[in-house]
């Protein structure tokens, strides 16, 4: 198989990468920039460029078998600060990738949603991929319209798809200063004995998936013949004062903590029900918190011994 | 109060001016074309432009109360030919607009949504506004995308808003040879002669609404100070050849009929649940079906003889 992973050298491509090569696909990569974390591998055909980048994606689309799709220009917090851009970038490049392919004849996409922002407020149960669709950013908004021109394009063209709305994962090679990824965030401070800020009680609840985990079913929805939307999370929650515990646990260190009035924003409470992509896809997650929290933790140790970090 | 009704030369828009003027308010227009079947009216305030001209919108913005957006440059089967126009035209202009009506102080919008497009299939049931969507259109998607943006807006900068998801509209002054206007194509070809075409057996059943209440319920939001999105249609379901039967009575002809295969779009039934804005805004169909097909024919036999249509 000849896969093109497109935003393929940050966190998540970059570990799909190394799924797809250890399965024996031809890879190919189009991402605007290098790996942040490691030196570009031997066997894998990078391409610069971005979904806006019209000749580079025809290029890069020639051959191809399935298309991994996990490029996005924003993050939530960005997305709302200029709409009409992730309107622009995300989600009409995207629509201009779908057109493409039916001109390049490439019948499959595995495309990237997010199960954090398309259902907004959730409850206390887990939430299955039917409930209501409530996103309250750009970013959000961008992936639900996305997911629904996937199954257009489908019903029109045959254009075979799967959508997988992640939770929040993380692992070695996430950055730690960013906007998004709170274990990193959590096990960088602790690194650095810089106290960790909790926004309200530390009761916020998430689905944390290791990378690996993550990695695994991304390569397994390509393979599939299945269509569809699918969660994929641990179906686990874990509060961010469970997500301490965890921490001092695995570094040994009691990290300082400075709590933080709740944020506006915040949804108090997401836990994907992962049922349909066990039994649909037979994937699941294998990696318990404590040891992908541990894995991680050795990453970032050496990480920031070797300077990248 | 000023009201500036965006897209208001078209069918729903020419009958939602007469209803603003008779509530007394002072009525701005901003379309690209007259309206089809009359002279303008002598006390509205027409500017000519699309959502695309920035510069007349941003004129047009001027110290108004409520704006209502009713433009459309596409129908759902034109929306599939070309979905990044539909996403340019549509969704980014409706954002921008939002963006301008925050820098100018315009503090409320009614937009028109679509009930026959948003939720996809429905079975038996009346749809409610919390039924699940699944827009098997370009169109249908980017209005779903379009209400998501309105309450991201009203969250993050309080602007105030109601998407209506109305039903199928008919009567005086709907053009009767486009790609919408069931009622208004029977009646036209009914009125030449010439046979009627059935796709399928003529089972699938809509919720019919007549223009002057749509119109009502349009200025009604517009002079609430409800939120939200609010389904608006009779609330019954008829079918094709329940149509045919009224047409029979109103236009006193035996229309033919040809049957023709199904098409693979058609979503079998679909009848809004419009007890939230019964309950909410106090707003109710008020003309039969029968009632509405009569006057719809009377101003149609006037109008074919009067060489408008």
């Amino acid at each position: 198989m000849i896969a093109l992973v497109i935003g393929g050298t940050g966190f998540i491509g970059s570990h799909l990468l190394d799924q797809l090569v250890a399965e024996g696909d031809l890879v190919r990569v189009l991402a605007p920039d290098p790996e942040r974390f490691r030196a570009p591998k031997e066997n894998i055909d990078y391409r610069a460029g971005t979904l806006m980048d019209a000749a580079a994606l025809r290029s890069a689309l020639e051959g191809v078998d399935v298309v991994y799709h996990l490029a996005n220009s924003k993050v939530p917090s960005t997305s709302n600060q200029d709409p009409i851009a992730d309107i622009q970038e995300n989600l009409m490049a995207t629509v201009d990738l779908l057109e493409s392919m039916r001109q390049a004849g490439v019948g499959r996409i595995v495309f990237l949603s997010s199960g954090g922002t398309v259902y907004g407020e959730c409850g206390s149960e887990s939430v299955p991929e039917d409930h209501v669709l409530q996103p309250s950013s750009s970013y959000g908004i961008v992936k639900v319209a996305i997911e629904n021109y996937l199954c257009m394009f489908k019903r029109l063209y045959g254009l075979s798809y799967c959508a997988l709305r992640a939770s929040n994962p993380y692992g070695p090679r996430q950055g730690a200063i960013g906007v998004q990824g709170v274990i990193a965030t959590m096990l960088y401070r602790t690194f650095r004995n810089e106290a960790i800020s909790i926004w309200g009680d530390g009761g916020v609840v998430r689905d944390y998936l290791y990378i690996d985990d993550l990695a695994k079913g991304i390569s397994t929805a390509g393979r599939a013949g299945l269509e569809g939307t699918f969660n994929i999370g641990s179906g686990e929650g874990h509060s961010l004062v469970e997500l301490l515990d965890v921490i001092r646990e695995v570094t040994g260190t009691e990290p300082g903590v400075e709590f933080q009035p709740s944020r506006k924003v915040d949804i108090q409470r997401i836990v994907l029900d992962i049922s349909r992509i066990r039994m649909q896809l037979g994937w699941e997650p294998k990696v318990s918190l404590a040891r992908g929290v541990e894995l991680h933790w050795l990453w970032m140790q050496s990480a920031i011994k070797g300077g990248m970090l």
